[in-house]
């Protein structure tokens, strides 16, 4: 399934978090906050109002946009409004 | 029945979900959490607005739009806004 | 008694819902969810906004507008904006 | 007293409701829903926004407007907006 | 103290209210509702939006505005919106 | 510290209350309702809303802005909206 | 890990609080109500709105932005309107 967002809506790559802690132990996400980034894999046809490009990681607002499984991944369509920050 | 929508509303014929599950298994939706894909059936005057055409798969927000059965098929009116994107 | 809607306000003749199931029996509509269509019977002055015209069977979302009794019959009185789709 | 509406507002001289059933009797108001109509008997300074007239009898929107006694008399200061209808 | 109202805003002496019952005897105004008129006496600077002069009596939406008490009396700031109708 | 507002936003120092009863008596003010006074000690940037100036004296809506501490004194930062007069 | 804000957004790395009471003793800020200043350490692409710059210490509206840890310590994201004063 390939999904084409519309208007200002981006498809994101939900990353899963990974974190190492004070002693370098790796807590997979269920047990802390869920991280808010993701990779941009698609983006809608309101050039004005986009910016980010496909392959950005950015960060966007925690319950934003709607899920989607995509070939078994976490999916996210979020509009423009709901992306924060470009992670670097 | 026809129904021709009106301003910048779709009419979409609401898609049975059928899922296999990893095991192959065929959940009837019932069992699971709604998809929310449809296919447009008519699109409404407001040409501006609207960015699908007769014949797109599309996916919309949960909840959006009237409900109606068409033919003993369940449809949705939704608004050009509550389409999310096109399933390609 | 007469009304003449005013601005983006049109009035309906609410339809009397009867519906066969698969057996043929007619349901008073008491005993289902009430349908949502009714005629035109007239409209108002904002002839930018407004559609429909006189005679066309139309769809409105649920709880909109105004009820008013006309001679015994259901009316209503709605906005354009409530309107959703022309039945055909 | 004397009353001059301000804007798009709209003095209206409540109408007392009375009924006749099926059989002729006459049911004061506090025994029904009451009925919404009034008669104008000022109109406001906005002329583009005001589309009745001293003397019509128009219906409104249940709950709107400020209640006012004037010579003993129910009168309703409303807005445009909460006009429905003129009622010929 | 003296009170100069900004933009849209206008300060009113809200007015006393007696009633007279039927057989002339008065009630003070914590037996009944309280009645919504009030004095101008001062307005702001917005002179395109101030639809009222010093010393016009006027009638204005209930719990609308700010109370601030000015030598003893009971005063209300109010936006031009909360001001229904002039009195005369 | 010194705090510079950005935008339509006003920095006030608030009045402490004190009041006399007919008899002379002074209640502090956790003893009645606060007052809404304040000395404006410095303004943003934006010159068009801003509409009072450095030392005037103003009523502010109950409840508006930002509480701070500055060298001990209570302080409000708000918008110019939330100022209601000019107290002369 | 380095983040670009987006529109009118602006990155602010959280100031760790410290009081002295009047004894001079310090209370770390758990112990009193979380101050709200920042220190600016991005700022996004809107340049018309953004009206800090990095550097700048700034006061901003509780419970505004998104909280991320950079490096182990507490930023925010906010929007410029939630920017209530330059702190000097």
């Amino acid at each position: 399934m390939k999904l084409q967002p519309i208007g200002d809506r981006i498809l994101l790559k939900v990353e899963a978090a990974e974190t190492k802690t004070a002693g370098g132990l790796i807590i997979p996400d269920t047990a802390q906050e869920k991280t808010q980034t993701g990779k941009v894999v698609a983006v809608g046809d309101d050039k004005d109002a986009i910016k980010v490009k496909k392959g950005d990681r950015v960060m966007y607002d925690k319950y934003a946009g709607t899920s989607v499984k995509i070939d078994g991944d976490d999916h996210l369509v979020v509009k423009m409004q709901d992306i924060i920050a470009i992670v670097e």
